[in-house]
């Protein structure tokens, strides 16, 4: 018996990572697709779940089995039974012990917005769109008091029954693409967030809180952060520009890189 | 009577800019989202067509129209008409003697290619997707051969009609960017031409030579421009990874950027 890790990417649109009833889950694919290659049943545990309409480029699944299939040959034989918006893109084998939301270390999310007066065909399922234009000065500037080790209850769903709500943020990187030479006014902003856990739409609260400060409106972090309260932060980004981009474990458990 | 120009980008999933029997295209979605906001029959003039499964960033077309609507609402308003996969971005009143297509002074196509050893989901629509490793200095080295004016016989699809196959090409640019930090091996690579015309699947068959020099064949641009013959060239890229990204005019014509 050996556990196997795998670093897989989808498209988060029809729905999200978990089994559902009466809904396709990715979750759902990719247990069929390993069944069909393994000939085993088998159970996905995964770095975290992602919600209807967010995606992965390195969401970090596993599952136990014992396959005769050389690891470096499962990514291809799996992708072999996956629709064109899920893929493997690395196995590895893992330690028994090793559990992909326990043992994770850091977790980063990637949120892309279309910041320009017209939507746009090639973003509509990969970015948020925005038509005011954002000020990523007065954005980078409020960063900073996000960063550290906080209680994030303010930038919590307040469906979550999560009752610890420190989590510590790393890192948060805003950059700005302009796409076309000759529209200063259309252009992708995008907000790269790491940290060692975050709470349910925690980034994409803190991204709809950053894009409020971005319009002009006087929100203060460190004010929303002491008072505890989800009212206080701005309303929650959509899902779609939502992106798991990467999940960093231990060198030592896991020579997932 | 005013005659109005558009740039609009659209996805070309499913079918090309021209009316077809039997098949929606971008020019009957068009047609029909502009008869709808100024109540006139309408016929759209382009830039040139695109084909089945490629792209425009920012294809131009063309219509006579008398209309109260003010140029600057126009967008706003047809785009209300339009499906999320096309979109029409700028709006611009020309003299009435213009023409989309004879007034183009250069025209620049993208290619995207995504290269790396499983598929992307997120490129799926918008990038050609190659397994082998492409050396893109061996590339960017065979492009200089390409630069000028030449017959481009050899790189022009054998049904086409067009007798003049002389064109000239002012630049091609070549450049990479890794996308996972963690995954050498894969990476998007594009591929800007512009110039001052383009014979049919011209860019795609000098993108399909450009990828096989990328993986080392011998492929020689002078002898294959010399021999004028399309058997010379490698194969056409896919439509997929094409965009019509600009047209450009002269400033004196009209005030298209």
């Amino acid at each position: 018996m050996r556990q196997i890790a795998l670093i897989i990417e989808y498209e988060g649109i029809l729905s999200g990572w978990q089994r559902q009833k009466n809904a396709g889950s990715i979750q759902e694919l990719m247990e069929e697709a390993i069944a069909a290659i393994t000939s085993e049943e088998v159970k996905l545990t995964a770095s975290g779940r992602t919600d209807a309409g967010v995606h992965a480029l390195g969401q970090v699944v596993c599952f136990f089995s014992n396959t005769a299939i050389p690891i470096e040959r499962l990514p291809h034989a799996i992708n072999s039974k996956l629709p064109p918006t899920v893929v493997v893109r690395r196995a590895f084998e893992v330690p028994l012990d090793f559990h992909p939301r326990y043992d994770a270390k850091r977790k980063t999310y990637l949120y892309r917005i279309w910041n320009a007066p017209v939507r746009s065909p090639r973003e509509r399922l990969y970015a948020a769109h925005e038509r005011v234009p954002l000020d990523i000065e007065k954005m980078k500037a409020a960063v900073s008091a996000l960063i550290g080790e906080h209680d994030f209850t303010s930038f919590c769903s307040s469906g979550s029954e999560v009752k610890h709500k420190v989590r510590t943020i790393y890192d948060i990187q805003i950059r700005e693409k302009q796409f076309f030479t000759d529209e200063e006014d259309s252009k992708l902003i995008t907000v790269e967030v790491s940290g060692n856990g975050f709470l349910y739409n925690m980034v994409r609260i803190i991204v709809g809180t950053l894009m409020e400060i971005g319009k002009g409106k006087p929100y203060d972090i460190g004010q929303i952060l002491n008072g505890q309260d989800r009212r206080l932060a701005g309303p929650t980004a959509p899902a779609q520009g939502l992106f798991l981009k990467q999940v960093s474990y231990s060198s030592e458990d896991v020579k997932l890189r």
